[in-house]
């Protein structure tokens, strides 16, 4: 049995030996793992848009999973290592919001607030990651991927449990919820949260929160009336509930990146038309 | 026994969550499955290319291989979801081409012509994937290969007879055979169908279809005269049988797509010198 | 049992069939091969830089491992396909150089030397890959990672002994040590191998070749004074020693390359301040 599957998300990069290197520490903990890259193209040390991506590829995987995240601007800084286990999988990493992913949107802060030190909700738990035994020695000051957060993903997928890795955690570091803020009017305000490789802008406002009916999207000045089902739909901008499950701004045959303007964070309105 | 590889060919480039949620969606249905990446670097939606490569990958795989593409422009449209088997692997994805591999040149239009849909050769049998229980459910308008071909290709791994997939279909779209055409004067007339990352043009013309003796080849208004056996010979723009067995324009210690201006889609000609 | 994993390290790029086909053909042989990416963006045909990307990965890989270079300008040329195996893991590629980390500093060409062809000290043994049952027939003129090099690998990771590859070779390429020359002054010299994703300038420049106490680095106009620990520290330009025990130059919240604007292979000196 090869245990549960390993999933990497970085902003290492392809070119860097460091991909590498912490999948020969994982291997050389459990030669039978099964290690997976979510992507380690993740903006260099952008955690909010690591914290989307892992988020939009976690539940997909099977129950178990341990996923590693590495987007760490404070690396060897004051940030804790931990792990977050919920139901359904385990989250390794740094304590800075990367592993969100983790909480229910209730548990985190508002879609406008920002990121803060939140409670642990019941049914998830998590641990400090001081147990040198399940790291690699001496740990360096600047890649704890490789020294820490790699061997410990390889001791979890062994089989050891949670509660060896180090001493509980009450309070982790949480991201507003990927989600929009409805505004008194009834209106949806969220924002640009990632570009995907096709230039459409995967906003943060959920496919549930679009009201019902007739509805315009605004974002940069433009205002798109109605949503289509497909991408090859209509002309021009479009708006639509892409398959991760939230509002996303295309442009038919080309590239919305491009064509209206927008960056990560760019602001969109869902209204009633 | 972890079953036959299953490989992925797409558009969906490496900075999204697209191929991960293939992927687990795939080890969900079967732990085991060995999942390797052909590429994820087709360009945005270029249906042809990616059969290209596609055609190129898979001949060294083994026997059984389950090759997954996924180059939609239509996806949530009209297209139909197929696996074709040949007698060495099984091809998923959708009927819009990209499939092509599977099919021989002769069951393919002339290179000349347009993709269009062809009759099954003998040995080759494809079905609709309308069997909901191979699926991932509720299937999105806009992710087959998560909902569609990834589950498919996981269920196919596991030994689930095609036949159950769902019913047959008696034609398949194709695209024109990978192969120059042969011309009246003994001419070969080909076109660039990728472009590596050496900048290399990968053109249709096959290394059989060069005339035998002194030959020159014609691109972009250059006349490239003879032929070298390796990358290293000759100086400028050369002429040779790459390792895909196709005629590649390359120049040496440089890129002829820099070089020479050729885009994918630009015609050479072969010609006794 | 899987064996132990093989590891690729090359300048294909990853739009190209070319790295599948390697895995394709490994898995053609060994089905149950472990084949793990350490990186594919080499620089085209940069054969110091893909052997100093694979020198910094494959000591976290598991003892046994393989590793697989295929960095090759000279392709079809008078280049030996060679194996090299230390105590610790095998290597397969080209002998070119690219294969340098398998040998102790101390049996490489002085830093500041060139490339050459060196006796192999004792616990090393290097051999010819001419045993032709090891290969993928035809042998190609272009693509020995396909023909050559992945086949080796898979037949190694199966049990076949090194000796059965072919006759023992006695001298291989080997490239300059990645450290740092002492000067009579008792400076020290080295030189930028890599920039990472980053940004970040990584030197060939040892941790314990950095002299005690107060030190100054030297790098295109720029002196920067003594060294961080981690890249979150200081402002503007900063030295520190990365997770690969080297000298780096690294910008805090920036780009080294950008803001020094140095490439491979510019020189870099560390001098008692």
């Amino acid at each position: 049995m090869a245990g549960p599957p390993i999933t990497l998300t970085s902003d290492f990069g392809l070119s860097d030996p460091y991909a590498a290197s912490v999948k020969g520490v994982i291997l050389s903990i459990n030669p039978d793992a099964t290690i997976l890259d979510v992507t380690h193209e993740v903006l260099p040390q952008q955690i909010e848009q690591g914290a989307f991506v892992l988020q939009a590829a976690a539940p997909y995987f099977p129950p178990g999973a341990i996923h590693v995240a590495v987007v760490d601007p404070g690396v060897g800084g004051e940030r804790r290592a931990i792990a977050l286990a919920t139901e359904r999988a385990v989250f390794v990493g740094t304590d800075n919001g990367v592993l969100s992913a983790a909480l229910p949107d209730q548990a985190r802060p508002d879609p406008e607030g920002l990121p803060t030190v939140v409670a642990l909700p019941a049914g998830i738990e998590a641990r400090l990651l001081s147990e040198p035994r399940f790291h690699r020695l001496p740990v360096s000051s600047t890649f704890h991927g490789r020294d820490i957060f790699g061997p410990v993903a390889a001791h979890l997928s062994l089989g050891v449990p949670l509660a060896e890795l180090g001493p509980r955690v009450q309070g982790v570091v949480a991201l507003p919820a990927f989600r929009g803020a409805v505004q008194p009017d009834g209106s949806v305000v969220g924002r640009v949260l990632h570009i995907d490789r096709f230039g459409n802008l995967v906003t943060s406002v959920r496919a549930e929160q679009i009201p019902d009916g007739a509805v315009a999207v605004e974002i940069c000045g433009r205002r798109i009336e109605g949503l289509t089902r497909t991408y090859a739909e209509g002309s021009g901008a479009i708006a639509l509930v892409g398959s991760s499950g939230v509002l996303e701004i295309a442009v038919s045959g080309g590239s919305a990146r491009d064509e209206i303007g927008a960056s990560i964070g760019a602001r969109v309105t869902v209204r009633t038309a």
